[in-house]
């Protein structure tokens, strides 16, 4: 369930089809996130700086920017996209934290201890950080979606941790900690360009898609598009729909012992679910779920070219290998 | 640098002179921690609820009630002291992330792994309840100074990271981390209270001296009053005012390795730091910063026993043992 990426094909399509004015606007919002993390007067946003250079699909800001539209406030919109990527740069700060810690005489060394500190930190500066943008435009309902979003978000990570390596998760607990986890953030950005319900649906699913993507990409591979070894969920306990799927058409995979996986035996068990056909079935899952989620854009009365923008960042987010 | 505790004796004369109304409304306080925490409909809260069920001694939502008043929005002040202790008890909880971390075969354990993502994802939640409970009642003011004073928390802890044993740290130094990590969070729950800002000045020396006696305390113990051995923050490279004022007098105090310190030789060079008179220069320190936040609120334009009520507040931050 880890997200990273450099290499951003969906935003491609995106950006071209709107390059009047939409590239110009996520320049700002780039802007924004530097003078947000890099220019406090102070050497201590390190980590953060390092997290802002990695890039990023910045999928949630254009979410948010193309659901203000081209003629819709762009300084409110602009603000409101950095905010969210904010929120969502410090849970990958955060994800860090379960870096591996050394030992020395039997306690963590320093720079393990340190490090850890430092990214939970980081991390808060840059959730803290995206209150701030928001509140100091003194607009309230902005602060108020963004923070029920951040709430949904670490409630989805305890969920995850409270279920882990347990394969007994049903696929209805795995969607709901996805809602909380991934698709509340997605919601939220639609929310934030623009106030109709249709959008919070419409996210909801782009953003659930967009999850079961993640999910079979990290069965799938290849790691050197993913930037993660195959298998990752699995050594970390996290059960997917992928596994989930897999197992009822392979029952043995239920007595797999995930807490004795090593990196090759989870690679193994990648290529036994991905023989099950339960990729196929989880990617189709998730095609309906955007094509659900396309549907309520045309109740959203967006003009047209609008709709197609945001049709594309909606079918982007199943077409992608990163 | 760690504040924990569960004997709160400057409470007990505030409550003693307010019994008519404070006591009542730190009780809502309480509620609605508990409700924030606890009733949100999953058992997902364990963290939190262990941070809740330990108590501590409320400081921060007592500046808010006593700066809002009697006769104030009660339902406005409340709101805004769980608030802020909703984020006081994120960094508590973010803390714990540096507990210590198993290994099995190099990597770390499930349990330790999982803990701290745990601990992370606890203290976020707590983060992001307090922005919504501000932002759900529109108060954009509230969210801005809380979301400020979380920015300034945040970049306390870097900062301490960032100096953590260098001995070489000097009392500015040391004094803006204070005012970054501790005294901010004190000033905005004064400010939450009420809009004045001889109010931030008083909040800024009470949170100071809370501090400067945090230190003091953490050289003295005694451990069964503090909750935790003397010379912790020697062991985690923590350069305090104690130590700083020890070394102008005994120079020697520079050439000691902190790195090479164990739970042993720390308590020896707490002796040491005491031996040179340093604790009560900064007690002296810390009682000067009280006065003068008193005599801000001479300013502040309160009824005579509003301030006789954060005047005793202000007080007991220098009076207590825990």
């Amino acid at each position: 369930m880890t997200r990273r990426s450099a290499v951003p094909p969906p935003v491609t399509a995106v950006l071209d089809a709107s390059s009047r004015w939409l590239p110009a606007r996520l320049g700002e919002v780039e802007d924004r996130l530097r003078a947000a993390i890099v220019d406090h007067g102070d050497p201590l946003g390190e980590d953060a700086a390092t997290t802002l250079a990695a890039g990023g699909k910045r999928l949630r800001p254009m979410l948010v920017l193309l659901c203000a539209g081209e003629g819709g406030d762009a300084d409110r919109a602009v603000r409101a996209a950095t905010a969210i990527e904010l929120v969502h740069m410090a849970t990958l700060v955060h994800d860090d934290v379960l870096d591996e810690a050394p030992l020395r005489r039997g306690h963590p060394t320093v720079a393990a201890t340190s490090g850890r500190r430092r990214a939970v930190a980081t991390g808060d500066l840059l959730l803290s950080r995206a209150f701030a943008m928001l509140a100091d435009a003194g607009d309230a309902r902005s602060v108020a979606l963004l923070a029920e979003a951040s709430v949904a978000l670490a409630r989805g990570e305890l969920a995850q941790r409270h279920d882990a390596f347990d394969l007994g998760v049903s696929e209805e607990r795995y969607l709901a900690r996805c809602r909380l986890k991934t698709a509340t953030l997605f919601e939220c950005a639609c929310l934030l360009g623009h106030d109709d319900e249709h959008l919070r649906e419409f996210g909801a699913e782009v953003g659930l898609a967009f999850q079961l993507l993640d999910d079979v990409l990290d069965v799938t591979g290849p790691p050197e598009r993913t930037g993660k070894a195959r298998g990752t969920d699995l050594l970390d306990g996290t059960i997917t729909l992928p596994l989930i799927e897999a197992a009822r058409v392979d029952r043995g995979i239920l007595e797999v012992d995930l807490h004795g996986l090593d990196t090759d035996s989870a690679v193994q068990l990648c290529d036994r679910i991905a023989a099950t056909g339960a990729l196929e079935t989880v990617r189709t899952r998730a095609l309906e779920m955007v094509a659900s989620g396309k549907r309520q854009l045309e109740s959203a009365g967006f003009e047209v070219e609008q709709r197609q923008l945001l049709a594309l960042v909606a079918d982007g987010v199943v077409q992608r290998y990163s």
